[in-house]
């Protein structure tokens, strides 16, 4: 298996999903280590530093964007992460003035005033595999698991577009949903060639919804694996992992990136086990699983959830994720 | 241990949250034992019976009211479900004309054809607690473990309302979540003197969303424990097991329930460790979990957990729940 | 024609659609002189008073219900509104915490401060015609014209329901559009014997939407005639005046409300003019007016509005409001 | 008055905001002569002719972009219509599956079925300026008056971001509301350098909301006078017309585009009369007119409109919209 490693420099960060040149070209099967930034760009260090300081600034940067050889609109690019492993001791949240979910924002607003700005950092304990959060307005602190997870990962989109690194929608991008952690393998839809994918957004630790709108950001050293599927690029984002296949819709209001993962779901179901439209939507109404992703982002995004231990062995996308977790097995204990 | 057996007449059926003249009066600390209609009144027996049937008569039988004395505007009504076990050896769902989450319906209406009508008929298997989901477009069948759980439960409304069982809202009623299962301890802020709680809406199993809008539907026999705290009522039901503690908010769009239930839980973070509005804030980014109630009742219902087992133990409600679960142990095994 | 006064005590005011007796029996035909209290109970009464000394009572009072003699589910009521005439020399205005179009509120939280309250005081100028905006955080006034209208009007709700008057939906209620005004004919589907309808929450200057969810509030004499059409009850309120038919949805989000008024219209079009749906639908498109009515109540409410005078003439309803703006004509010059 | 004349051939067309090199360069001030093709590229020209075959082909061509010379970041371009005369002697319109206000969407999907296609061919009369609607499920038809306007103007989005011309938001674009007339004077804030505007999109009539996604589309003759202001980029487009000042949001749900345009309003109200914001939000509340624009493209838009004849004589952006008034006036009749 062919590696590649690419750890991108300040200035080859980018901040866009398409419109931006490839920062590599690389064969379908090949592995990848690859260090992401974290969302504010690093620029929250201690608890006085401000994340409205970033205001203004480019946010959200992603490592690549990797052009895919062969890859053309239509086929399906496949990412299976193989190891998400925090590149720092710390992580950083942050209240931002006018952004999160329990506040007005522009895309929201009232004419009340913003919440105030807090940072919060959290020491990222390797050995325990914890972040620990501490209270500012009062003597409180607890140690939570870390669960290092990818927010953003996504291709070019169609039609000519480019959109910003903070947006999820049909090719991917800002997601942020716990669900995408080493194991996890991704499927996206292929809109130009070359899939142009890129990924960043490392957290430590994020609850479903990401509330306040900041996960516990922080570096990534990321290990990933990347193949593509000639055609059969799904219409959204779909996951799978060893027990769960799923499906990331991304809209507004929320009920509409439900939707969207239900719908495309039962399309999957359909396709994986010969059934009709009603009988897939039936037997979707009962085994369905719902975290949310974000109801931070422009776009709000949902996941479906489908436990594949309910249901008869089906072959996904050829088998494609058994292989790769063979693959990963097969790189052996990595380390940065 | 006061005990009291109900068992509901056709015409003794509730379908409204308030309105209704209380069935019996109850003192805090009655364990209960009572049998809930399925939300189609029985109607749906085999795959040829349509629930357009139920079209133009009542929907969604409720067992109750109960007055239960003491109980007061601003009072915490506590109910513990012991046990919850199907009283048929089926269960039904259906698609409904313009019903659910995935068709056009009177509160989003398009001018597009309804889907088809289809019922389906689940086999429920009381050793393998299992209900069999049998495909009709295809040759396809699945067993899938039992999960039982009650759609409906509530109190009267305040300022005077009367409200369908359809509906879910701050007064509890047809929230339609999982979380609602035998080990759960549910807290409804009292509206009107006796609280006048009512409950049913049994589902053998449901999954998240509920998306074409019926769980599988049965009959139920339910134990419970009804208890009350003079004042502390919530704004929103909340829940708690042996692992969590919850919140379910109900409005439109879906981000709004999300919301209420999630400005509860600060607020009840806030209280049990004594965290500022901020530091609550931010704790809840990072833990929780939001699995969606049902996308398809007239307002959408989305639950908050914490698992209680990331935080310092703290006495919720007096550790009522701890308590309830040992009287409910003593009341030793249950059959109906 | 029969002719009734009613002046209602302060004991005798609703505060719901269902759910109270009705103050009088009215044959179909009847013209009402009624007064009405304003929404804030007349707490008002200086910019020193603050809207929060209303919160915990009841808001919104109603003049009714009145029952009309003949009215069986499924019928039309028809209410003519001849006269609306402002019964102070002032309105009021003001910022009430936590409501509001541009606020979060109970339905729509954040965790933000609520907005600083403030009361105004509007002039009525009864020759003018206009109420007075006086700034108070600096110094600018400007005399608008008066545009008297009743913000709540409609009938008992079905399915056995008690609703607030501060919710608008299907049966009417709280709507808050200008368009309902004098010289308007609004038609209602009847849910209950006797459609028990009321009206109330005269403003005398309302702009579209209601931003901050108060309009010009102001005690209000009414002048009304009540009729009543066998059958044809509609799904949404439709109203007509001498230029234009309107429905008025009321829903959450926003594009539900105006997707139940343009289905409802689309019907209505359908039926004058013998249209298929999609002609109607086409039509609708390129002549739809539709102003909002308010984005501030527990539901939303928009106005589809289409200009006869684009259209051949139709009879609508049997020709009632050409009838009762001639009768209302015959009542001659009307005085308080 | 510099003039320029500008017709596009077919491989001129752009189909993005942003993202296309400029097809000219211009002076502010210059008074331009331009075509614009139908949003459908010309495909419907008869009743047989579907909207599905344009499905996989680029929409909504614009002609553009224009760089401003001088214009940068946080300036304010001016577009005066002057004005816009049919281009042909039919315009079509038609439903198209999936798209449009009363049907299910790819952004808000169900799995119903979609709605049948059809078209409908207007004439237009240009001497009695009416485009006739006729009825393809029965016999009717109607002469209705033109109304023309362009669907869609903007800039180049900010943010490195490009957009297709079918989406409206900050930056303009797609916003399809019927006040984009000849007379009205539009505001932009500048996002990149040389502030690239576009427009096309031509409806000879269109009612608000563009119920089925499509107004009376036809190729158009512009007259337009550009010019630039130094600062002052308002955050959402701003239009001026003699008798209103107008702010344009556009959002998912609708009740968010309906809040961008009045927070936009209420600063700009606050600006013009020197009113604090709490002030500004009660006189908005009281004068706002608020017709939809569209509830069908990827985000919805809502006019807020104040009309000036009510508030004491301001000063707007340095009174340009009189100034261009009268500098079109001295273009004397305009033929093409």
């Amino acid at each position: 298996m062919e590696t590649i490693t690419f750890i991108p420099t300040a200035d080859q960060l980018g901040y866009t999903f398409g419109g931006k040149d490839p920062v590599l070209r690389l064969k379908p099967g090949t592995a990848m280590t690859l260090w992401t930034q974290d969302a504010f760009g690093g620029a929250l260090r201690r608890t006085t530093d401000k994340a409205s300081v970033c205001l203004g600034h480019d946010l959200n940067p992603q490592t690549g964007p990797f052009y895919v050889e062969g890859a053309e609109p239509g086929d399906t690019l496949v990412v299976h992460l193989v190891d998400l492993t925090p590149a720092r001791t710390w992580g950083a949240s942050a209240t931002i003035p006018f952004f999160g979910g329990l506040t007005s924002t522009p895309l929201d607003p009232t004419i009340q005033e913003p919440l105030p700005e807090r940072t919060w950092i959290y020491e990222y304990d390797s050995a325990a595999h914890t972040v620990a959060f501490t209270a500012q307005g009062s003597e409180f602190s607890a140690a939570l698991p870390a669960n290092p997870m990818l927010g953003t990962v996504g291709v070019a989109p169609a039609q000519r577009e480019v959109r910003t690194s903070l947006v999820p929608d049909y090719f991917g991008g800002n997601m942020d949903t716990p669900e995408m952690r080493a194991g996890t393998t991704a499927y996206f839809g292929v809109n130009v060639e070359g899939a142009l994918f890129s990924l960043g957004d490392g957290h430590y630790r994020q609850g479903e919804g990401e509330s306040c709108g900041t996960a516990v950001e922080g570096a990534m050293h990321v290990t990933a694996i990347v193949d593509l599927i000639k055609g059969g690029g799904p219409q959204w984002p779909r996951l799978e992992s060893n027990t769960h296949i799923m499906s990331v819709g991304s809209a507004r209001p929320l009920e509409n990136a439900w939707k969207a993962g239900q719908v495309d779901m039962i399309e999957w179901l359909g396709s994986l086990y010969g059934l009709d439209r009603l009988d897939a939507y039936q037997l979707l109404t009962q085994i369905s699983e719902v975290p949310l992703a974000n109801v931070v982002d422009t776009n709000f995004s949902v996941v479906t959830k489908v436990d594949k231990r309910l249901l008869p062995k089906a072959t996904v996308y050829g088998g494609i994720h058994a292989e790769m977790t063979s693959r990963a097995a097969s790189l052996g204990s990595i380390s940065y």
